[in-house]
């Protein structure tokens, strides 16, 4: 069975700066249980990866909104996501006291992994469910990616994540990186979070299911960074039309989709096509800014010139 | 090799009453058979399946339409499509000499199929290329689609196409109706004519050609009726990111996309929930009449009920 894990409030952050209305988190995560997802993930714990000026309510994931939240779904579905270099040995000890049972640690292939492995011990050790994010995972050497799950799992991990982030994996390399991470990561099961550049998120996530993955992200709307991420309707929808979503109620999800839609106006889903021609290259988010501004054909070159000078150096 | 065929002025149609202005539609065909589409399909001869007020060019898809096509972009990518109740033999003869080479009838399993077999043969005695498509494939008893591709195959259509009109069908079953296909077509090759009210359009474009199928539909920012189709530029990137796309001008097809955003407004993508709701239960656009107007989630539940009422007649 697989367990769901609605990120709307965390990667949707990314749209409208982490400012969802107190009252419209609190209702999104109530709605989001109600219909069955099994995790909801509310936000970053003290900020994403690097400071953002101003950051809003699910951006920092304080206390007192973590309390709220747990209040209104119950402890047990409640996850926050975090980057290391933002957190100390406190925060993971005042989380679990607020209401927090899950947290997800990102780790990357570019920075030291020792930080996210000990706070994977310290949450396990204070009775949270643990999972470590490998984000860009396209770009990580399949050997280095193999000793980073060992590691992991190692330290103790329940979920291995890999993360999409540039939105350019297809699902043979999904199904590839799976099976790899899962053939290595002992008692730790293995997730997927995708993202929708080049509109594969949902073949994406079915490849992983298929190759042995049991966690998935997903966000209403697909609300996330760029062209956001697997559409939760569209993924209980598949389940349903496979016969594994029997468990969740699906009109309830469709309501708290049309909410969505009409309470926070960045969720409107979008594939912008200079995000689809970054994509085809592996470009990053952050390589949009040295690429021209303008039609996407332009980007598409230039993204082109970029990804040679890359490969070339 | 597959044959990439652009529904966007036929399918997209449905959006704008098949009214593209005749510039556009000329140099649509002209960009997207420069960007490396095998085929463009520019419209309906004389009319849809129903008659429809004030139907636009795309609609009629006159003579003097298709020559000024042809003599943009050569007769060899010529395409248009047809219901046989609305064509006779000088049809036919007509659109050879105007520069038709690929008509496309449209059959289903709840109509006589010996007008479109007449149409067949005599499309393949006037040096046409033909293909059948199938409408509404997911309601069609798997033995009764047998029967009815071998009945086209044997009158010596080249492709026989698999239409999801409903949008509701999923990899694995994509997968199962292009191998029954396949293996009963003998010569013709197989197709995929795809919906996107699930989100699955790619999902099961990628599945019929891993399963055979050779022919593929799609439209440019998959503008079509009611959700859309495959997505163009998706698929020709996908087929870039497997090695299967070099042939392809991607940012030519690129700026095709961003002119078609800019001059036709219909053509904006958009995956209503409504339909996503509908194709949940196999109902087809016509069953939205008997739904209520309003949130998809009271939608969702009337579309269970109407399924219901069908399972149970």
């Amino acid at each position: 069975v697989i367990k769901n894990l609605d990120v709307t409030l965390r990667d949707g952050g990314y749209r409208n700066n982490f400012s969802f209305p107190r009252e419209y988190a609190i209702a999104h995560a109530r709605e989001s249980a109600a219909a069955g997802l099994e995790w909801v993930e509310i936000g970053y714990r003290k900020g994403s990866f690097k400071p953002i000026e101003g950051i809003g309510l699910t951006g920092r994931s304080d206390d007192d909104y973590i309390r709220a939240v747990a209040a209104a779904i119950g402890p047990e579905r409640v996850c926050v996501i975090l980057h290391p270099h933002n957190v100390t040995e406190a925060d993971i000890h005042e989380m679990y006291e607020a209401g927090v049972r899950l947290i997800r640690i990102c780790a990357s292939s570019v920075r030291p992994l020792d930080p996210a492995l000990g706070l994977v011990r310290l949450g396990k050790a204070a009775g949270l469910t643990v999972a470590v994010n490998f984000t860009r995972a396209s770009r990580i050497e399949p050997r280095h990616l193999v000793r980073l799950t060992g590691s992991v799992a190692d330290a103790g991990a329940d979920v291995v994540y890999i993360a999409d982030s540039n939105g350019s994996m297809t699902p043979s390399e999904t199904s590839r990186l799976i099976t790899l991470v899962r053939s290595v990561s002992d008692a730790a099961e293995v997730g997927l979070h995708a993202h929708a550049n080049l509109g594969l998120a949902l073949p994406n996530a079915i490849a992983a299911v298929d190759a042995g993955a049991t966690w998935m992200d997903s966000s209403v709307l697909g609300m996330g960074k760029g062209p956001g991420n697997l559409r939760t309707e569209q993924w209980l929808a598949y389940l349903a039309r496979i016969g594994q979503g029997d468990h969740y109620d699906f009109g309830r999800l469709l309501a708290l989709a049309d909410r969505l839609q009409r309470e926070i106006p960045e969720s409107v889903p979008a594939l912008p096509l200079a995000d689809l021609a970054l994509a085809c290259f592996d470009l990053s988010v952050e390589d949009k800014a040295k690429l021209p501004i303008g039609q996407a054909a332009e980007i598409f070159l230039a993204a082109r010139m970029l990804a040679e000078e890359y490969a070339a150096a």
